[in-house]
């Protein structure tokens, strides 16, 4: 398959080397940034384009790893009626893509990116979508060269995916920042929670996390609860997200 | 050194594999639920006491690993008044065991202990405290031989840690549940999320948690943000607690 990368960011990067490393032909990259389409060329041993008008017609898909709001601009821009066309979006509708061309679909790959450090791809979900039979199976040939976890998800699946992402993701990090940021105030390092993080996340590989909830809150200890909250009176933004999360726990959660 | 262990729950049972490992000497293990004393004294090869009153009183130390708010009287019933008396609790302060004995300090293993999994207590950081330096030096000496990574650490700073380890472990497994739930509603599998869950430990493990935020918050990408907020109507409380985490994020994290 002879494909056109348009992106540069942490998931164009890494999808084009999981690409490369599956033996595709990536044509081109292409960026809004050029200098870092250039670098992402660099890395791939790919040409770049300078423009969308230097854009290779000749590729048979076209994969759109830009901003959500970039999406619909680049793909009407490409000028292409009879090539697959794909946008790697977990919040954005297939529908988007209408009248960029006849062939359109999604190639969703669920994880969190960084532009250095590689991933291992094969155990990475792929949603895949596509207005046609014949389109979404040959997304799924590809996909299925680069995960093995290939999965048929309307755009509706997808979005609810994204933001159960953003909160096994995204949120568990910021609970991470803010432990770090109350742990500076009493001059303790971030290494003494690095072990009990590892836990926490290796646990929840092999159980259900309902079953594996610890803490005053699923105890509902109010002397424990009623001391955290006394210790982060100074910190209202950390006082409301404890008092929220508690309760959450306490409304939700059986004891175990 | 003889030890008497009081308690059955996770933290006393993966303690008492630990010392029994490092070779350590456990007398008897104790538990206010007698048929839970003799699953663990099972467990450990070790005898088990029926009731407080039938305490080996030649123990060098005894640890007291039961729910905070019994920690008082267990030690107090103990009647012993020059052997070393620890607890094990991170939101409890030393003071606590005033008057139970002249020998008192804490030993508190950071991590999440469940019954049947046992750990790496080589790496859990072990808070000490004592109330001379003499005790002190006794209680590092035993769980030096457990972990390698033992801390002086004073009751606040303790409370502060076990803070910490809330945000840090009780309410990301938490986040994990509401995440699992949203996806039930959509019939997808916890299984989708598993590797995101992964990588997101493992990236913590090399980098602090503010260089690796990602998400629609730290964009600040308004457009994302809505549409999960629009998909989260009809959930009142992951509606609120995706506000309320977006807003902390926007206003603490730099982006990357």
């Amino acid at each position: 398959m002879k494909i056109v990368l348009l992106g540069s960011g942490n998931l164009a990067t890494q999808t084009g080397r999981a690409l490369k490393m599956a033996g595709q032909n990536i044509l081109q990259v292409w960026s809004r940034q050029p200098e870092n389409a250039f670098q992402l060329a660099d890395l791939l041993h790919v040409p770049a384009a300078k423009s969308l008008a230097e854009i290779d017609r000749t590729a048979d898909l076209y994969i759109i790893a830009v901003t959500d709001d970039a999406i619909k601009e680049v793909a009407t821009s490409l000028n292409i009626t009879d090539k697959i066309i794909v946008h790697t979006s977990g919040s954005t509708d297939l529908s988007i893509l209408e009248g960029a061309s006849d062939k359109i679909g999604v190639f969703y790959p669920l994880q969190t990116f960084t532009k250095n450090k590689s991933v291992d791809f094969r155990q990475i979900p792929i949603g895949i979508e596509a207005n046609t039979a014949e389109v979404l199976n040959a997304i799924r040939s590809l996909a299925e060269r680069l995960s093995e976890n290939v999965i048929d998800m309307d755009s509706h699946k997808r979005r609810t995916l994204h933001v159960a992402a953003v909160f096994a993701c995204n949120f568990t990090n910021h609970l991470w920042v803010l432990a770090q940021e109350l742990l500076k105030e009493s001059n303790q390092d971030f290494n003494l929670l690095r072990p009990l993080i590892a836990e926490t996340a290796a646990n929840v590989q092999l159980t259900n996390p309902i079953n594996l909830q610890t803490g005053p809150a699923v105890r509902n200890d109010e002397e424990v609860l009623n001391k955290h909250l006394h210790l982060l009176e100074g910190n209202l933004n950390l006082h409301e997200l404890y008092h929220k999360l508690s309760q959450s726990i306490v409304k939700f959660d059986k004891p175990v």
